[in-house]
């Protein structure tokens, strides 16, 4: 039996990206991966501007300013935003300036509009604007520079980036209303059973619902691909290899149940009389251990337990993965948080162990508390939680106050 | 000028939920937010049977069975999954189970596969199959009882709930192929400015490209509402009020830009005379600081900064909790996690400030590290961002070493 780290590596080993890209709007971009470098053919922002509204100056004009001793400048002229100064600023003069604008030739400084004063002066010939100005400012102050976002040539997406609402603003504002993506990969969902009835069906002694395929369905959406649903085979050869078969042909398949000892379980068989290289069928974990990982030709096959916790978790554990690297992504693995743990736990020496847990931020310290039994088929485990807690191979007992590292799922 | 907390309590105490429900199949329902309780009509599993693949006995004929000691059981009969025994199992019996087959009447208890052993018997009229158990097992031991997840009338997902993977494969559990959930709000975007040229124009001095548009689309679809474009208003009220109108009879509007004390800044102008009850104008934050808010009659209205970086931050703490309020949901807010700060940083008093921070896991412990230059204009900061960090309004500097309080951005 292999360990849960090595049945990972086995699989992103084996599974190599899909590399087909599409190009699409930037509106429909969000949680894709990107394709490609993206690398800014300009500066952002593309000149120099001031970043308050208020009057440009030359700095050393402002040299003592203080509101009981201000400076008086002449003020030449008035900026909007989107809109560039036709004058060139001299020693003495302002020019009114809105958050934005482009800072007027001659200027090497702003000062915001809350530490002036505007006053008006009428002269023989016209009224003259003038303004006080309250503070000494220095050479750069309230400027924004050129390129002080984005240089001219740098790389602001990463290949392999999901895109997330900052990246589709940064490419908005460098000019591209489009981006080159990767394929999303289709997963086939497949379970297997003959205990398993349709959701609408009623439900007949010994019988249960299909639930799996629907909780690995939105698992499959969750982490960006276009799950496909086989709906279910009966535990007979011919069933499974006709389903099996269709679900070759997606970007990679999961079978749900049928994996275990089971004298009824034909799967494997199945799997392997198909040619699937089947790699292991067994992972040291809790829930989770009859599991199973293949390829067929260059289509990784997941043979999942069919309860329906063992199933969740071993999605998120060795699937998610999977379908990230299928997806080009870079960042394969959820973020993990150290928290405390609320509760007392014994386990089995050589199984790593998967809790279903709530974390709660209680007074700025973080706490993983049990979300209740946890039991493989206690579905229950998993919609109350919003973090899977790990507890390595080689541990036997947790104690409450002990930390524990923890997958928070979003 | 208000503070943070006052601004997103008024916002909230005025948006109301906006109650719509429609009827949506479960594999369309990841995200969505639940309308209704779900109380289970059965227990679910809906009868005792076996978590393992093994025989079923009577736990008390076990008593002091070891490996070198085993009890010798009588198989009678075999059942799979979806089969029901059809023999009632009695004292020195045992039937073949397989993992989630109904415990057979007569039996309390399962002894696993792997603790056995299956020895055949020729008697002068038939083959007899016998087994030896190498193990003592508890009454009830590898038995799961009807109703251990779920029991009839328990409420399984609560109203307002956002459906995760565990509530769908819940809802196909329980017989659920449809489910009832709030429709999600329209939220209209607005830019603003006479600085703002659309993506693929090209760019002339004193212009920039319309980002914010972009950004906020996106961070309207992260949060389940349906975002519409207006385009970009001119800086003179014909313009605003015509796009304004328009966007007034989404279920949300949100401008970007034109909310400064720049002269140019018709949007509140305008906001009013069209009717709108403005609430608040400015917020003690940084970046973000000139942020409106108002209501016309039950349509809220948000008037952010024009910063790349401003308007995605005020999304984020004002107008993402507003949605989710209107789109039903219980849950408001995004997680928080402290994380020790590995910067110094010095900050003005009395604001509260949110700071784009990296986090990141290193030997168990929680870094948050800022993305670099702190700047409004400075996207990048967003881009590389997976946290933002909260400095609270009455701190001056945060040293590096020190915990602060991030919100964790998937």
């Amino acid at each position: 039996m292999i360990s849960v780290h090595q049945a990972r590596e086995i699989i992103l080993k084996n599974i190599l990206p899909l590399k087909k890209s599409e190009l699409i709007k930037i509106e429909s971009a969000l949680g894709r991966v990107c394709a490609l470098e993206v690398r800014s053919k300009e500066n952002i922002p593309p000149f120099d501007n001031s970043a308050m509204d208020g009057f440009a100056i030359k700095a050393r004009d402002s040299h003592k300013a203080l509101r009981s001793n201000p400076k008086i400048f002449k003020v030449i002229e008035d900026v909007a935003a989107g809109y560039t100064a036709k004058k060139e600023l001299k020693s003495g003069e302002a020019i009114r300036i809105m958050t934005g604008a482009p800072l007027p030739k001659g200027a090497d400084s702003v000062v915001m509009v809350e530490n002036t004063e505007l006053r008006a002066k009428s002269s023989e010939l016209r009224r003259i604007e003038l303004v006080k100005i309250f503070e000494e400012v220095r050479k750069g102050e309230n400027v924004r520079y050129a390129g002080e976002d984005v240089k001219k040539g740098e790389t602001v997406i990463s290949k392999g980036s999901i895109l997330k609402s900052g990246h589709i603003g940064m490419l908005a504002s460098l000019g591209f209303s489009q981006v080159k993506v990767f394929r999303k990969p289709q997963v086939a969902i497949l379970a297997t059973g003959d205990e398993l009835v349709q959701i609408k069906e009623g439900l007949k002694p010994g019988k249960i619902r299909n639930s799996n395929s629907y909780s690995l369905y939105s698992q499959v959406l969750k982490v960006g691909a276009l799950p496909i649903l086989l709906g279910i085979a009966r535990d007979n050869r011919k069933d499974l290899e006709a389903k099996i078969t269709q679900g070759l042909s997606a970007d990679m398949l999961i079978v749900s149940g049928g994996v275990s000892v089971g004298d009824y379980d034909f799967v494997k068989d199945v799997l392997k009389d198909l040619g699937t290289d089947m790699k292991f069928w067994r992972v040291a974990m809790k829930p989770g251990k009859p599991l199973a990982f293949g390829m067929m030709r260059r289509t990784p096959v997941f043979g999942l337990p069919g309860n329906p916790v063992s199933s969740m978790v071993a999605f998120e554990q060795f699937a998610r993965p999977a379908v990230l690297k299928l997806s080009g992504a870079r960042d394969l693995f959820r973020f993990r948080l150290p928290a405390i743990f609320t509760d007392d736990f014994e386990k089995k020496k050589g199984l790593r162990y998967f809790l279903r847990v709530i974390l709660a931020n209680k007074g700025g310290q973080l706490y993983a508390s049990l979300t209740g039994p946890q039991g493989s088929g206690i579905l229950k485990s998993m919609v109350l939680a919003n973090g899977i807690a790990e507890l390595p191979e080689d541990m036997e007992v947790i104690r409450r106050g002990e930390t524990v590292e923890v997958t928070y799922l979003e």
